[in-house]
This record gives C-alpha cells, structure tokens and sequence, in this order.
C-alpha cells in the first residue's frame, strides 16, 4: 500500500540539508479523480481516467502550439511527500532499496514526472490522460514527449558527439 | 544555435512571479565535456559520451539497487536559463510559439529530464551516457526509467482505473 507518511520498519531517513538551492514556482494546478494517495494508481494508463490541467497566469501564453503533440511529458511538486529517506520498503515487508532505485514519491526533491496523452487544449486548460497524482498538485512543467519532438533550432558540435574522447 | 540569455525577434517575456512555492536542494552534479550551451546537444544521444553524475552525501545510500537498470530518468537544474520567457523563436527567424511546446531550458521551472543509458555506478559517482547539459550542471533526482520499472508496491484501487466516470 502506498504510504502516507510513516517510515516503515528496514528504512533510512537522513537528516536532509535545507531545500534551498533554487526555488520553483508553481504554474498552474491538476485535478484528478483521486483524493487520497491510498487510491491514486501507483503508476498513470494512457487508458484512465481525463485529467484537467489548469494553467495560470502569466504562463497561458505559453501554451501557444502545445496542441500540436499527441503526448507530453507533465512535471509536477509531489505536494505531500516526506524527503528525507534514502531507502525505503515498498512491500513494507522490512525489505529496503535505494530511494534512487524505485519511482516512489518519497525523494529529496519529490517531482513527478509522467508521459501523457494529450486529449485537448482548451483556453487555460490542457486535458490529458495517463496522469496519477492527487487532485490538487501543483503544476511545474508541460513539454512535448521527447520522443515526439524534433529540435527546431539549427544543429550545433556537441549534435554530432558520440563515444568518448581520449 | 542555442541562446546564452538574450531575448530575440518576436519573443514575450513576462513579469514572472517570485519563485518561492517549493524549494529545491542540489543532490549532486554532472560532469559533461560540454562547457558552453553553444557547443551542448541539443538533445542527449544513447552513443553520446560518457558522463558522471557525482552524488552528494547524505544521498549516496539512495543509489543502493540502481545498478539493476539498464535505462534511467535523470532530472537536473538548467542553473543558466533565464524563467520568463512565454513566447520562444528556436530558429530566430522572428516566428515564435509557445514555451511548452518547445524542450528548450529557457523555463519558468528550469528542470531538464532526459533518458540514459547507464554505465556503472562506483560509489558515489552514476556513469552514463545520453546527457546534454552543461558542465557542473545540479543534480535533481534520478530514478528507473518508467517504461522498464514494474511498481514493488501491492496495486492499489487507481491502477485497475480506466475510461471516465459519469
């Protein structure tokens, strides 16, 4: 079951540096179906249920385009999560890994990041499916799946680096 | 060719609110042979060299187990990336389009995520290969890449969730 908040028994919690490095800003907000992190998927289907990002302003502008690609890469600030474990048990069985190892909320920084598929674009607001985060997350990032997206910029040296140089 | 900080022809820039919502902590940094955003790729190639990713204590134990991937998602700050920019011009031919359809660092939440190949992980150090950010760049997270991590935790109601209620 996903947590809450609790540390289960085999994990490690550190005593973690102050987050203060670089500050984000929230743009926009996302509403699913999901209230609770004890019912939210562990992991979106391009198949669920449509999801509503709302963006704010100053950033509508910004998604001037977006509608061009069928999926996007949406980032987002995992609100809820604690920051502080290192290892952690997913089973809660006393068995922990590496935080880095796993795609828990749980991390230093806790950014979500997921592949969507668009459904559309609408004023203020971007309607996708895949996503499987809390209602209420706050948005940090829309941009076209890498996979999808050709740079438009013309080719510069480090394009054409492969292998490693002596 | 890839910008320092100037603004362009036909590009918007706003006031941008205060970038205080969250706040973020440098868990590491990437070693690139790549000094200039004049010279990085535009987008990391599965061929490309080798890099490091150097982790920071107190963050090391959290690599346990990440060795059992073959492809992961790395997250990292574009430190050098200016945030207000709505309206961007790639090819700087004075046409612009919105900032979320583009991949650009230029951002209101400067986070780069790219896929890689991993190499070795030795000690505190993740090689890799598929970057294409600057030298010294701040390390965010890193995690399995989705489409090869199966979730260790028990399902849970959101996952077996499709279509849309009425």
């Amino acid at each position: 079951m996903v947590r809450r908040n609790e540390i289960r028994a085999g994990e490690t919690a550190v005593q973690a540096p102050a987050a203060t490095d670089a500050g984000l800003v929230f743009i926009g907000r996302i509403r699913t179906p999901w209230t609770d992190r004890l019912e939210c998927p562990r992991q979106g289907r391009q198949d669920g249920p449509t999801c509503r990002i709302e963006v704010f302003e100053p950033w509508v502008a910004a998604l001037d385009a977006l509608g061009e690609y069928e999926r996007l890469e949406v980032l987002y600030w995992l609100h809820e999560s604690r920051r502080d474990l290192v290892r952690q048990s997913p089973r809660n069985d006393g068995v922990a890994r590496g935080t880095f190892s796993l795609r828990t909320p749980v991390r230093p920084n806790p950014i979500g990041t997921q592949i969507v598929t668009l459904v559309r674009v609408e004023g203020a607001n971007v309607f996708v499916r895949g996503l499987d985060c809390l209602d209420g997350t706050p948005l940090l990032d829309l941009k076209p799946d890498r996979s999808a997206f050709t740079p438009l910029a013309p080719r510069q040296p480090g394009d054409d680096q492969v292998g490693d140089t002596a």
